[in-house]
């Protein structure tokens, strides 16, 4: 069955469609209530973040748009310290997708918050004319209970650690948009597991920042500019899979602007660097991760190549690849 | 000049994006900081919803997409006896939008959030290729104080009643993309004075919705099936504008299925009915609110007709308008 305008009515059909689909995907008694917004408990320090999802196409290799669109939110409110609680979802349906395939997504992403332990509190959807394109928001609100992160607080001689492989999702979207064959898959992933270890051991994590869109060195210089320091980093350090190599070599990418979608950088103290490392490696998807370098007086963010050089690393120019999250 | 997919790239043309047009349109301390996530100071008890906007045309008499996107966030927080607090803002924009209109959409961002006292503490931008179409969902949060409003609330013999005329969003719509020339304008209002009055001098309100899409008719029943309530109401006491009531009939359209974007229907014990409704009067946005019926023992919705007669209002069957919000 497709999806028509009557089902964007607020009438209906749209009640037909959020209580069959995502009602039942979701189901909690807060999104039970069915009204105009969602009453929880709160907590004096929150943290709220919004992204919307319009990656194409929306089923990839190793996940799909329900499951990015729930990960990449929690994992934005994690990156400030804060522990995800409560999500929004919100659907923006052209006319012709397939109920078949938004099922699948709504329940990619019942199991993605139920991974996150979080719980999906309000919906919204609207039906638009077109081709069956499906894009997705999701808002979350999280709870802070110690120590924010935020870029300003990186100090000198912080280290860089990143929890994993760069580029695996930007390589399965773009590998399947030229119909490659390979098994590089997104990493697409909730990094729950890994922050609140970082946190219950008490490492002093200074700033936290998920490498989405742009990549590593769109983030990294982000970072820079926000604290006022230079971000070092070694070629040779950061963690890629051979698979992934192979295909930006091939194709003529740059590592550093690459998309991921369950990856995390974090900068935290000298003293903390090891302890930190081995927690994120014996934490859920952190098991490639490692110490890419330091912060330093300056400005910008430094490489030094693997041949030695050094180079400055930019910020992500032109469009990159489009649609991919 | 245009939206170009490189302005969704995550890299340096949505960094200069969202600096020249968001940021510099929202500015707060809270966005200033440009991280993944937004930290606020909370409370206990939270409200929290989303809503997309894809209203067609963007701009309208009355408003546009940018007013109407934070307007009906928060109303909808306020619909549960939440002070709205917080906002974010999420664009999904199609490549050949002109960004002196997202410069236009943002300022009246900026200027409904600071009507309704709300800060727009996070943001999101996607770009797509396609036409040129804007979209925007904003989710909000807003803090409860006194008691929250829920449609299981609503009591035998309890009034109802509207804040002002039916179908005025929903005929200017429909008026712009018929070519009809008219004086009617979009009702499209944040309607937190009215609300915090009601709460302020200790009204017993117990539901309120927002009558969006879907009109007041798909509204009672929602709030009738809810309570398990019937909804008792007179048509000749439902306020409609004399402009769209010519509209209506020339149209041959339902009022009861009209969507309205600033009007709110609230449920109010019956002793406080009286006191409710000159509060609703006195605030902005209310000078023409009416008591339009009560509740009853029973379901559904039942309007007495101006002629005398019985008849059940139906829930919105079919498509209503197409993206009227």
């Amino acid at each position: 069955m497709k999806i028509t305008l009557a089902h964007g009515s607020g009438g209906q059909s749209t009640k037909e469609l959020i209580e069959k689909i995502f009602a039942a995907s979701y189901k909690n008694p807060v999104l039970d209530m069915m009204e105009d917004s969602a009453v929880v408990g709160g907590s004096n320090k929150i943290a709220i973040t919004t992204d919307s999802f319009v990656v194409d196409p929306i089923f990839f290799k190793g996940g799909n748009i329900g499951r990015l669109a729930v990960c990449g939110t929690v994992n934005d409110l994690l990156m400030r310290g804060a522990t995800p609680k409560y999500l929004t979802s919100a659907f923006i349906i052209e006319e012709g997708a397939e109920l078949n395939e938004l099922k699948l997504i709504a329940a990619s992403m019942a199991q993605a918050a139920k991974e996150a332990g979080v719980i999906i509190v309000a919906g919204d959807t609207k039906v638009v004319d077109g081709n069956g394109r499906i894009y997705i928001n999701t808002s979350g609100v999280g709870f802070i209970e110690g120590e924010d992160f935020a870029s300003t607080k990186c100090e000198e001689d912080d280290a860089i650690i990143v929890s994993g492989s760069m580029g695996d999702h930007h390589a399965a979207i773009l590998s399947h948009r030229m119909n490659i064959k390979n098994e590089i898959a997104s990493d697409v992933a909730p990094l729950c597991d890994m922050v609140s270890n970082l946190q219950k051991n008490g490492v002093a994590v200074h700033a936290m920042r998920d490498i989405t869109r742009g990549g590593l060195g769109t983030v990294l210089n982000e970072l820079a500019e926000a604290s006022g320091k230079c971000f070092k980093i070694k070629e040779d350090a950061i963690p890629v899979n051979p698979q992934v190599k192979s295909f930006v070599k091939l194709l003529g990418l740059n590592i550093m602007h690459m998309g991921n979608e369950g990856k995390l950088v974090c900068v935290v103290a000298k003293n903390d660097a090891e302890k930190a490392l081995q927690i994120i490696k014996n934490s859920k998807y952190g098991e490639n991760a490692a110490i890419i370098g330091k912060v330093s007086w300056g400005g910008g963010v430094v490489m030094e190549t693997a041949l030695g050089g050094k180079k400055k690393v930019g910020i992500l120019i032109g469009e990159g690849l489009p649609r991919i999250c």
